[in-house]
């Protein structure tokens, strides 16, 4: 399986985030991690962090990355957006249409935590 | 430095291929490399393997991958293409517009190699 339609990956939704896997394990990967997202405007991911990198290329909308409560930085179309192992982070819709972009991730599954260190349960397959 | 504007990272090309690192061991990271590229209808990058992982989305153009000079698979803009590790490949632009996409590595910097197993001395921050 070398290529895969987006329209054959399924769709997800959690808290406004519309979630599209569209590389992972369930595609034989290893160490790799590919999802696509949309959020409405005025929503967010909850704050979080991940065991692992992550680029975010942006598509559509704009978008704030708040990093550890303490920072922001504004991202658009043509940005990319880099947070480094265990950086707690929350991305934020803050523009007039969907926010999208595509989040890579370094390794397969993805999981998610909360900052207190608590399990996020993703309702996708990471 | 969490977010890049691609217009910032500059710009290197190889054999017709129009390249640009958007996010790699120069930006800090360890374990990801993603690059934006793209290929002047008719032109293809040489017959070549990775020690990684990688994924190709495709954002315009029309492009061929050919594994192991043995099958070949179309794929255009909402196409996700899988590479597994060290699987022989190569990208060819096979529509009337340049090939447009991002490739994604599960290491940094990325190494190429030829089929005969020669290194490819790669122009770009990789």
């Amino acid at each position: 399986m070398y290529v895969i339609k987006h329209t054959d990956a399924p769709i997800t939704s959690m808290s406004g985030i519309r979630h599209t896997t569209l590389a992972g394990s369930g595609q034989g990967l290893r160490q790799l991690s590919v999802w696509q997202q949309s959020v409405q405007p005025g929503g967010a991911t909850p704050p979080h962090r991940h065991d692992c990198e992550e680029v975010v290329l942006c598509t559509g909308g704009q978008g704030e990355l708040r990093i550890d409560n303490r920072e922001t930085h504004g991202f658009g179309p043509g940005s990319t957006v880099i947070i480094p192992r265990n950086v707690l982070h929350q991305i934020a819709s803050v523009g007039t249409e969907d926010l999208q972009f595509v989040a890579i991730f370094s390794t397969t599954p993805v999981e998610a935590y909360f900052p207190d260190g608590g399990f996020i349960e993703l309702p996708w397959a990471s």
